[in-house]
């Protein structure tokens, strides 16, 4: 295998089925204000997470591809389903540091549990047992209650953040982790963290895990560690690439990032 | 144009995004049961609803290349969503019959309004304003009022059918339709036909149009027209094909059909 020369000045990617992954873009740049990020937001063939692993795994192979043509020195799989699926896969094809939010969600729980954890995601990622694995290898001990919500995404795309029918939703399908006294529940699926107020009400007491804010945290111990830190004293570039038009990916940006972004530019599939 | 050599011996050809256009399908055989049927259910790049024109004529393309391959006679796009971007682009590329939902069901409407039409489907189908442009063309004097229903597929897909979620988000969404005093509204998607029972609720009175079954009326008038119909004394043979795999194909299937159907074969978009 030929040695990769990667520099610290290179930008991060970050690959999405959609728009879901810009709350892992602001995870990032909270943190490391000062990297250049190049984001890809698969709009086209969006969402993944009722899909299957072959399928999935051509698409984010493609997706892998592109953003190595933007010269990336790391990819942060931002799709917990992705992530779930083609994770080990994408990491052994490819000659560069990639890195999912599913082990780093993972770890995040098990720092803080008592025994007890909840995992919600899509319909893909929970039938994947992926969190439940990541969670028993670090600890058998550990209880894993899991649940699909597929109902979340559409709502939180909608803009029903709240509301009598997004509490009603919610009541639905975590009833059950409420009646097995979780402790600590993982939001799997970049969308969940627009629901973080309504799940915390129901679940209260309940700690929450943002899985896009723990990939952020080890996103910056891995480039630490392999000296690939970007140390220029300016605010990071930020490009973003869309698969459908940009119209409707700006629109919900706003929702997730709280900012208005750059207009993304669409390339074809 | 070289002439086509078409037979009624031929299978009609169907596509859609998904799962969605068996309500099509079912329509079609309930009327001429003796057809032969290929579908085709883009399940990996599913929904198109919320995609832009130039995304879904290229989905659509292909899609309708693949039919050829099967030899098909005629072509039903009865995914709404690309019947009203795409349809007159498809016809004019493509030397065979092809026919959509769109002007199926506004003429349908048509025949039974008092002059004011509500028309719901997909945000995609709905900005196109085609089944208002369609019902203008007809008659200037009609009144259309529209209005996209984003979470429908959604609660379909998951089988909430009915229940308080289900004629709460229904309220939300028809109750602007409801205040207007529509006397008919047009179901603008293949997956609405499923919560007729809700929306009539809500709607008694209205007259619901289903424009599944306004396609399959016109496929079979225009079938006869060009003397393609198949006259065989036998249950016609049915082939299903998707993008993304069977198995989730196959248990919305049952709920769309009320049967269950052969396995499809998966192929690569």
């Amino acid at each position: 295998m030929k040695k990769n020369n990667l520099s610290s000045k290179q930008p991060i990617g970050i690959f999405d089925s959609g728009v879901g992954g810009l709350t892992v873009l602001r995870a990032i740049e909270k943190i490391m204000p000062n990297e250049d990020i190049v984001y890809f937001g698969d709009t086209a063939r969006v969402p993944y997470g009722n899909k299957t692993a072959s399928t999935i795994k051509k698409f984010s192979i493609e997706n892998v591809l592109f953003l190595l043509e933007q010269n990336v020195k790391m990819v942060v799989v931002a799709c917990n389903t992705s992530s779930a699926l083609v994770l080990n896969h994408l990491k052994g094809i490819f000659n560069i540091p990639i890195l999912g939010v599913v082990e780093a969600g993972a770890r995040e729980a098990l720092k803080v549990t008592a025994g007890k954890i909840g995992v919600i995601g899509t319909e893909s990622t929970i039938r994947s047992k992926s969190y439940q694995k990541a969670i028993s290898l670090e600890n058998k001990k550990i209880k894993v209650i899991a649940k699909s919500c597929p109902l979340f995404v559409p709502l939180v795309e909608e803009g029903f953040l709240d509301g009598e029918i997004t509490r009603l939703i919610v009541r639905m399908y975590l009833q059950n982790l409420k009646k097995n006294r979780i402790d600590t529940i993982i939001l799997g699926c970049t969308h969940y963290p627009l629901l973080k107020k309504v799940i915390a009400d129901f679940l209260s007491g309940v700690k929450l895990i943002d899985s896009a804010e723990a990939a952020a945290k080890e996103s910056k111990n891995a480039l630490k560690r392999s000296g690939l830190e970007n140390k220029a004293r300016r605010a990071g570039n930020k490009k973003f690439f869309v698969s459908d038009e940009a119209k409707k990916f700006l629109k919900l940006a706003k929702l997730f990032l709280k900012r208005p972004i750059s207009k993304p530019r669409m390339i074809d599939v």
